[in-house]
């Protein structure tokens, strides 16, 4: 048992059942349960769970589907609103031994289809809400999985059960006591996201208890967020696990509010009723917020403290989150990394610093999650970090404990992710001067103008200072003289109003001559389920516009 | 790759150098370093250092202790108080690969040099302050250790140099910007520290990087620790690694603040100076706060957080910390799990109760960790839990991952420890109907009298009642009649008077008689280096008191 040095820490000093135990989150609601049985768990419209209720709920959900023959190495899908059985599938599913796939919502038929064979979904439960598109689906996939329907009583609109099953039906032929154990290895799958796929098949995320166990813990942490916390569901519980935050919660014995729409009245009723401290969303999701009418958000007199992610917050965001009284933090990460690996950590004194600093400073990538074990900015070449200069760009790159396995059935696409030891974000980053990363863009999103690299980020960090604009996006649009030219899409505020040539007349007092967009288009700007603008949507209606010109 | 039941998740989804990295909470200070560079990390006097300048001086050490050729396997012993240096050792010993042996600083010649042969220390880092037993102790070692003086300019007392090295001599061998690894397997040793030993030699419990790493973490989320806490260091850092908080800090870019002797005038005058929120103690460190002149405690306006552990806080003291303001947590644990596994988690509804009942709720071992996997009374024969019924003896028990490798070079003693796989802690506790654990004596501290089983710990709580009385403690004395009888230690408050009769007296009108002492002796109680009441010295006394009687 000794080493060649003769270590005497490595003999007689193994582990056994009483000093180690793999990692699983599904400690985490054992022991909500155990310590504060009778507190609020889950609160949905008028349905109330404590955790007491909620572990039993989960128990018996894990007993059901372990009864059905559904263990490790099966798997079992959701097409769920944030509803408190999407909430119980973050558990009960793992204590059958099996992965959750957690389907985005807003997909259709064909990829919804693709997901189910290509996850080979044992179980698929389903929202009635969206029958209609599980309908197609089923009608396509190769092997129909078992099919168990929620029927929300908090949902009255259109749609029918498609099922064999209702799941509270199936809840009842659960044990409610159900001995379910932690994994042998912590290493084993817990769930499986689909990326969202633009260019070819969606490929399948696979994350391990040990790393939705960290990661869970991360959160906590890099919020400092206290005991009892209450959580509204503003982000898809299926977006990458709702980035964590199922386990997260269970962690901290706080409760969770269930929403099942992004609508500004509808959170900040819910923030009122329970008193909500914390939530987490696209961009699109606070500035509905801030762009509510004042009396939405009359009587929230406390703090409510934001995660963002997905594009950095511009300024008029960081001010308008502070005229509210919302503390924001902005995130980073991607469905391969857990969500949230990276964090803009933020500094005393940077509270100090206009609100152009502030917006600076705070709209950065950031640093690692205390966490992850690595983050850099590299040349994906040569792998040689970029000097802290805030100019060379370079690739964002991941390693440690809060990275995916790798991508199911694709090792071609999860070597390539991996190359070198790190996995490779496709966002293309400079490191400031302080050690903080900062996109440029997506390798995919650079606009390349006479050669030169304009950043589309960067352009529409300058559009978004114009007052009358809500969001917008600009992508490449193919130009004979250039290669490519900036093309800006733009959503403005209810009731404000601006000329394509204001826009380019304000962008030409920001920023450089060839990075001034040579078109705007006004309109609701394509989005998806989590609130990310859809570029390769508008690259596809720049590319046309352009052809027509 | 695939198992028999041909499972998808194991087919090319390994680990690899990307997606996992062993856990150490060497990651934590490389992470605050990064983060918060120049925020202070470390106060000691007049000295600061900012988590820059603390780790690069860690790994300096580390590059110092590799330069000797100490790796992995090897022990560095560190006899000091709670100095940055003592901090500085919790991250460089790790760095070179080694393992941190931190010595009780009150325990004699005889029981150092024990150590020093047993954990086979290569290195031994010393205060000049305890220079006297420590030249003992190496007059008697069997190979003398390479000794490193550490000489604090904050101290000026008596001392001399030893060794052949200077702390700062030593660190200005060492590289600043040290390449240190991760280890290879997170169960490597991090840290050995040997139990008090009171009967027998002491054993040496060795902790691994993973559980260092988690009990860090498990710490901050048991406080609910807001990023950048002030840590006052009242509690020695030699035992059981400060309870894991020199890594805790690091997680939390906190301060932390250091601290020579347990002295309220020192305490009190640094926390207004530095406005420190947190500490940690015995309960002694805690009712030497509350009994303190109010001008001590003059200018300290915030809530501080206080955790105590080492004997359930009594009433007094309960209503004492609120009296001053301050918030009381009662955390249990042993050497064998990292310090802390388990909290008294507070439930809101408990502080409308009277101080009793708050007393009463609040003293307990209350529940695991979130962090650790299990806890339980049990019959350790039968190992079947006891019933929740607040009455029925057992023993408590953890699992998990906040357990000790074991004892080092000691099969028996672990296997012992751990047999039925779990750890047998030693203490005697009921389950409470709300399945919080409360210790009603350790094994060895039971009073057997006339056949009943007397409590030390419930008679201690009803003499604690008495005004008069600042600490006290209860041992059996062998009683020709009873076979043993309940002997009283007593010491009372400055100033304060009651007579043998006095204290009698009082017990009989909150104790069963057979449970009332029948002996009190009165003076300074000894305590161990960590506040702990030494029972076994009392123990002595009332055997050699009733052999005079």
């Amino acid at each position: 048992m000794s080493g060649a040095r003769n270590n005497p820490y490595e003999v007689d000093l193994d582990r056994n059942p009483a000093n180690y135990a793999p990692l699983t989150p599904l400690t985490f609601i054992a022991w909500s349960a155990y310590t504060y049985p009778k507190r609020p768990a889950v609160v949905h419209g008028r349905r109330r769970y404590t955790w007491s209720e909620t572990y039993a709920r989960c128990r018996r959900l894990g007993s059901a589907l372990a009864r059905r023959g559904i263990g490790v190495g099966d798997t079992v899908a959701a097409m769920l609103s944030n509803t408190p059985e999407l909430y119980e599938c973050h558990f009960g599913v793992a204590m059958a031994g099996a992965v959750l796939n957690a389907l985005n919502i807003r997909l259709d038929a064909e990829a919804i289809a693709f997901m189910l064979d290509h996850g080979e979904a044992k179980v698929l439960i389903t929202d009635r809400e969206l029958s209609a598109t599980i309908a197609q689906a089923l009608a396509r996939t190769e092997r129909r999985p078992l099919v168990i329907d929620v029927d929300d009583a908090e949902f009255d609109g259109p749609g029918r059960r498609l099922g064999e099953l209702d799941y509270e039906a199936f809840l009842a032929q659960g044990d409610p006591a159900f001995a379910w154990e932690a994994p042998r290895d912590e290493w084993q799958a817990i769930a499986l996201n689909y990326t969202s796929g633009t260019t070819g098949n969606p490929k399948g995320v696979v994350y391990s208890h040990r790393g939705a166990y960290l990661n869970g813990v991360a959160n906590l942490l890099t919020w400092s967020m206290p005991r009892h916390a209450v959580y509204l569901w503003t982000l898809p519980m299926f977006h990458c696990n709702g980035w964590c935050f199922p386990w997260s919660m269970a962690a901290n014995a706080g409760v969770n509010v269930c929403l099942r729409k992004v609508d500004a009245a509808a959170i900040l009723g819910l923030m009122r009723e329970h008193r909500v401290t914390h939530y987490c969303g696209a961009p699109i999701v606070h500035t509905t917020l801030i762009n509510a009418p004042a009396a939405l958000r009359e009587g929230i007199d406390w703090r409510v403290s934001a995660f963002v992610a997905g594009a950095a917050p511009p300024a008029a965001m960081i001010e308008g989150m502070e005229r509210i009284g919302f503390d924001l933090t902005h995130i980073y990460g991607l469905t391969e990394t857990y969500g949230p690996a990276s964090v803009c950590a933020r500094h005393d004194e940077w509270s100090d610093l206009p609100v152009g600093g502030r917006a600076e400073r705070n709209g950065r990538q950031g640093v690692r999650y205390v966490l992850e074990e690595g983050m850099a900015v590299m040349d994906p070449q040569t792998m040689a970090p970029v000097p802290w200069d805030g100019e060379t760009m370079g690739e964002i790159m991941f390693r440690g404990n809060i990275t995916m396995k790798g991508y199911l059935k694709n090792p071609k696409a999860t070597q390539a992710a991996f190359a070198g030891g790190w996995f490779h974000s496709g966002d293309l980053a400079v490191m400031q001067p302080d050690g903080y990363a900062k996109i440029k863009d997506r390798a995919k999103d650079i606009i390349i103008s006479g050669g030169e690299n304009v950043s589309s980020l960067e352009v529409e960090d300058a559009i978004y200072r114009h007052p009358a604009v809500m969001t917008c996006a600009v992508v490449a649009m193919p130009d004979p003289k250039w290669g490519e030219t900036p093309c800006a899409f733009v959503e403005l505020k209810a009731g404000a109003e601006a000329s394509e040539a204001d826009i380019i007349g304000h962008c030409r007092e920001h920023l450089a001559r060839f990075k001034v967009p040579k078109a705007v288009v006004f309109g609701v700007l394509p989005k998806t389920a989590t609130g990310k603008i859809q570029k390769s949507v508008l690259r596809q209606q720049a590319k046309s516009a352009s052809a027509i010109e």
